[in-house]
């Protein structure tokens, strides 16, 4: 088991394999205040190299998974500066898009699971996942423009996300949208009509990340994300050492074996 | 009111903070001369710097967007060349790449509004707007390989829209497509299927875009078409130094009030 | 006709300015073999600069498209090096990333008709085509987490096939889907519920690819997959000047012609 660090604003809870994170500040609908964005991060960080987590499984109490920026928080932050000339405003921001840079190179298979509303910085957590589910009913959107200010560390996940086309709309219009149109849309993979076929959902995913194995869908993992960034036959050559080294190391020979001898391979069963 | 030139080839409108600008050479189904892009350029510069207008509405007189390059004035111009050696099929070519470039980055929300034609030229010149409406029976593709010739300055914008994976099969074939499809491909962002509708829908979107504040959201336009080119992390130290501004600043104050109070922003009602 | 190497492992078929190639290891269901690889790869290179094979259809016998890597080869390959120090798993794995290179740059127009499985590096192969077409009950997957090994030379080509988002949720869960799905994902173009509907829709594929001409297409197939590694202003410049050129050759003289005599061009009756 993994050492997790003690939160207040998150609860956590591991089960097997798995690191179920739950955003826990149901009285402004998980709205990300500083304090949850250290907690985030340090979570994070403290899972990062622990083998034992394979994936992550992150969403919100209440009904909600979360309402980005607290738009109260923002407006009596705005007479402040810290005594040291640090911007409060700045520094919560800034770190709002560190926890987005981590989350999305966690070398876990991370999944998030959408319900009530999933606005601003919350629609930006979504966007970094592996996997996302969500409820039909689900509320997304990007209302920052409306309020007079911009979606300033979500936009590149965003862009990444659902690509250029898709994002200036919703930016610049502030448009809203349920679940299917989130489908639609590709920000998340799946929808669910109701909570249990949600939980059936998580659960089938849940069976099918098992089924990979946990080293090798970290290298995939790190392979995929800098697929953008690397020249293409440097990253091939990089890929097909990996590749060999896969086939003949553990994982390689129990997947093959198994494969051939028609049963389950041996992480499958944690 | 922008001060904005005399046009031949246009028909300009401005109506509070929207600049509508019709193409309007209905007899040829507005395809695009020397002098419409001199044009089209000369208004994008006109209103660079013009925070009075917020939003640019495109579309085609005679029930047509544009037919793309007239194919015979490309023949009538095989023969020239011009006394200081220019090349007029290069030059016009070139300028319609410039026009794509200085349209795709105007700071306004630019809406592209599709009826009839939008081929070749006019394909492109719809794949750089932020917001795209068609009528279900408007008539897409890039025509240009049947023609012996190449999208050449459409090409990387039309990357840019929809993909590589659709980009290659559209130039490769030839395929024309009508409104549902651009929908699904995400040439657009909507379709209708009656000229009432599209008006209906573009006053709803009018109305949403209204409702963003004005420079947030030109921060915002800049932002995001700044993702592909600039380093994440610089990208985003700038862009919590902008959010914090636009928190503090006129539209950030005047934003999270009005949301507080559950009234509309002031800038809703220009 | 091209003179096309002689292969083992393929079977070669010249029709006109169409080349059908089809991976015929039906025992293994065309799983790519190290002797698959060079083949494919030698027939890639035979026709590289041979302007008579204007298209290449890639489609699998025994009603599979291919397999991907052979497990049991891997698992016997796995006590294996060279004597020479080299190591076969390595050599197959970097060979076959080779390929895809090749493939996706052929200067022809390139279509994959997929049927049964097109699984690992069948998908990857499928990825890098202009146009792919498959049957619905085409069965797709990226397998290898499952198996303890990684899509090492398919993942680059996949995230551009169908972006970072979904190519992320497939490797890391080895979630398996049909021809419906690969659609939905942008995998392929179009779906067909019979044999008899894909051999239609090929056919008046094929018959629009006919319809564009051969030089023309080549240079727009080789701008299009610039766009992304290109500087736009310099990629713009060259396009415009291959344009001016194009406007004038041969090509563009026959094309704007029988369009404004509304007749087929030339190159459409080969």
């Amino acid at each position: 088991m993994a050492t997790l660090p003690e939160c207040e604003t998150l609860k956590l809870e591991q089960s097997g394999s798995i690191l179920h994170l739950t955003l826990n500040r149901p009285d402004s609908r998980n709205a990300m205040s500083l304090a949850m964005v250290h907690e985030l991060r340090s979570v994070f960080a403290a899972i990062r190299d622990d083998t034992g987590v394979r994936a992550v499984v992150l969403r919100g109490t209440g009904g909600h998974f979360c309402a980005g920026g607290d738009v109260k928080d923002m407006a009596s932050a705005r007479g402040q500066k810290a005594e040291d000339g640090s911007d409060p405003i700045f520094e919560l921001n800034r770190a709002f898009g560190h926890l987005l840079s981590e989350a999305e190179s966690a070398p876990q298979t991370t999944v998030a699971v959408l319900e009530g509303v999933v606005m601003g910085g919350g629609f930006g957590l979504a966007c970094v996942s592996d996997v996302a589910l969500c409820l039909e009913s689900a509320k997304f959107g990007l209302p920052e423009t409306t309020l007079g200010i911009t979606p300033a560390q979500i936009a590149p996940f965003v862009v990444r996300r659902i690509g250029l086309t898709q994002a200036r709309r919703l930016a610049l219009t502030g448009h809203r949208f349920d679940g299917s149109e989130a489908f639609w849309l590709g920000v998340v993979h799946d929808f669910a009509k109701s909570g249990e076929e949600l939980d059936q959902k998580l659960e089938q995913l849940l069976e099918r990340i098992r089924h990979c194995a946990p080293h090798a869908s970290r290298m995939t993992k790190e392979l995929l994300l800098s697929v953008e960034s690397e020249p293409l036959d440097a990253l091939l050559d990089k890929a097909a050492r990996d590749f060999a080294g896969a086939v003949r190391g553990d994982e390689g020979q129990e997947g093959t074996t198994a494969f051939m001898q028609k049963r389950k391979p041996s992480w499958a069963e944690e």
